[in-house]
């Protein structure tokens, strides 16, 4: 196996950058095959690193940054102005072929823009989508794009979602001939609006895709799909109401479970059964979001994430960087630019 | 309080016209300040209505129908070969003002042709919408609109939802001064689409609307906002991806529970704990979608609506009959639009 280096963003997330070094000093135990560059104030990540052992430290490269983009900072200026940035670095040592992946757990929508900028799209694709693998009913996983990364999608922007997701179900989630359904809605006549249909056209021309056609909301989790294709605008939605959802169940758990010593009483007993299910739905635990079709590997890894989440988000930067995502979405892009004309 | 009579189609859902009938007999025997007109083949319905007293039969009418619009069939041709059914029948009745309200467990997409076609919008609303009340964390409710009636919606269209929801939190919710909000995604530096934010800026301008501004997906359910605005499409993903994520938790109840005699004995001992989250979740508890926007009140069902959750649809439809939504609507948006210009 090839020698893989992963850039990370220190200084990202919500919770500061203890638990990000916290997570990257368990990847450098556990992915000993691969090299980690950490982008940050050196002197907050020389000192968590002085428990490493010397074959440890070795693969270990700190790039110090002066400069952090806030969780809150307009994309536009963080952009512009965090040029010295820990997330902006970790994009460009990606860019300059130094790493294979980065991973960053800071602003969604200034990561989005810096990787636009600093590594551009892959040929063949006008802009890049977050996608992120959510569950189903069968203990699968369905991948929905794109998230929020373009709110006004065309339906070629659509098709391209279609033809990026089915590289990464099958390069990551090891699905064969992954289906392909595009989002829509089921009560109008005619359904869907004009993108949609006319995206509709596109995939049923690409024989190379496995399309099966349009399905609603609900059907994104009973695994009738492996990609769901939408744009970013009900993507995002669709994504945020199930997590709001799944978070409503959580609480209530917790509600109910308090109300009196009977109700705390049969919580207790029932944990094993409701930790269960907790984690199969918190959405805390779908962490890792790719942003597909640039030059290079991206992983956003929830604002909030823990230790935890944040060490998964940057295994499945590795696995991408091991199956060679995007030079594998930018073959089957040619492939189905090919079979169009 | 006025004596009010409510057309029910019964021969509308997936369940047959018995399960229709059982929900409306406990309707005639509960609102004994009603009248019913059940609009149906009379040979199923008349056998139904044998154990009901005098009193209760002088308060029912059997419109016979000899058409039925069938659950899969197209909207337009339900609304162009179905003159006689019962779903048009009950709509032409609220149009006739033979009857205050009207409730169907049918197609969907047909009835809101019909109700759009037989009912026509009030002055001042270019298009119906489809909204329903959804749970929050507190145990509140928030009303979701449009779920679907309107793939494309301009930012007017979006306004005048604000304008309908509003009277509908504070007629049928008893909220005084409802919170408006428009679904957006928080991703982008220049947050959503074109008709989002002109939206946006109606709201802003109208100073009778309690409008808070942008929310985003997760935030249906946190009880920010008492009426959450979104295009047909959007509203429809975000439901029906909610009810998705509540079934799939409903189902890993289901599974975890039988994985063994441990876990059943958990399940078994913590049920009341499970059924009262069930009860809260479960997507069937919030049934009665009502189509807003018409000169008249038009309530749906559940398609697979059982007897208690058609019964809570026409209770739903007496409750907006007795607050007289459609008036209060118009009235409202005259006020609005005066506001305006």
């Amino acid at each position: 196996m090839a020698q893989l280096t992963i850039a990370l963003d220190i200084m990202g997330g919500d919770h500061g950058p203890l638990v990000i070094l916290a997570a990257a000093i368990r990847a450098v135990e556990k992915h000993s095959h691969c090299q980690f560059v950490l982008c940050g104030d050196q002197a907050v990540i020389r000192p968590a690193l002085e428990p490493l052992s010397n074959e440890q430290l070795s693969r270990i490269e700190v790039e110090h940054c002066e400069q952090v983009v806030l969780m809150d900072e307009k994309p536009t200026q963080a952009l512009r102005n965090k040029k010295q940035s820990s997330m902006r670095r970790a994009l460009e040592l990606v860019a300059e072929g130094r790493a294979d992946a980065c991973v960053s757990a800071g602003n969604t929508g200034a990561l989005m823009a810096m990787a636009f900028y600093v590594l551009k799209t892959l040929p063949g694709i006008d802009r890049p989508a977050l996608v992120t693998a959510m569950p189903t009913a069968s203990h699968h996983r369905v991948f929905l794009l794109d998230l929020g990364a373009n709110v006004n999608c065309d339906s070629e922007a659509l098709f391209q979602y279609g033809v990026m997701g089915t590289v990464l179900a099958q390069q990551c989630a090891r699905i064969d001939n992954p289906r392909v359904a595009l989002l829509n809605v089921g009560e109008e006549d005619i359904k869907g609006n004009a993108q949609v249909k006319y995206a509709d056209q596109l995939f049923r021309n690409a024989e190379s895709i496995n399309y099966i056609g349009y399905v609603e909301g609900d059907d994104i989790f009973t695994d009738v799909a492996d990609v769901v294709v939408t744009d970013g605008f009900t993507g995002n939605v669709a994504l945020k109401s199930s997590e709001g959802l799944a978070k409503l169940v959580i609480n209530e758990v917790r509600r109910v479970s308090q109300q009196n010593w009977y109700t705390r009483l049969l919580a207790k007993i029932s944990l094993p059964l409701l930790k269960s299910i907790y984690t199969r739905v918190n959405p805390d635990q779908y962490n890792g979001a790719s942003l597909l079709g640039l030059r290079g590997i991206v992983v956003k890894s929830h604002g909030n994430a823990s230790a935890d989440a944040f060490y998964y988000a940057i295994s499945q930067a590795i696995n991408e960087a091991q199956m060679q995502v995007p030079e594998r979405i930018k073959n089957r892009i040619e492939q189905v630019l090919l079979e169009h004309h």
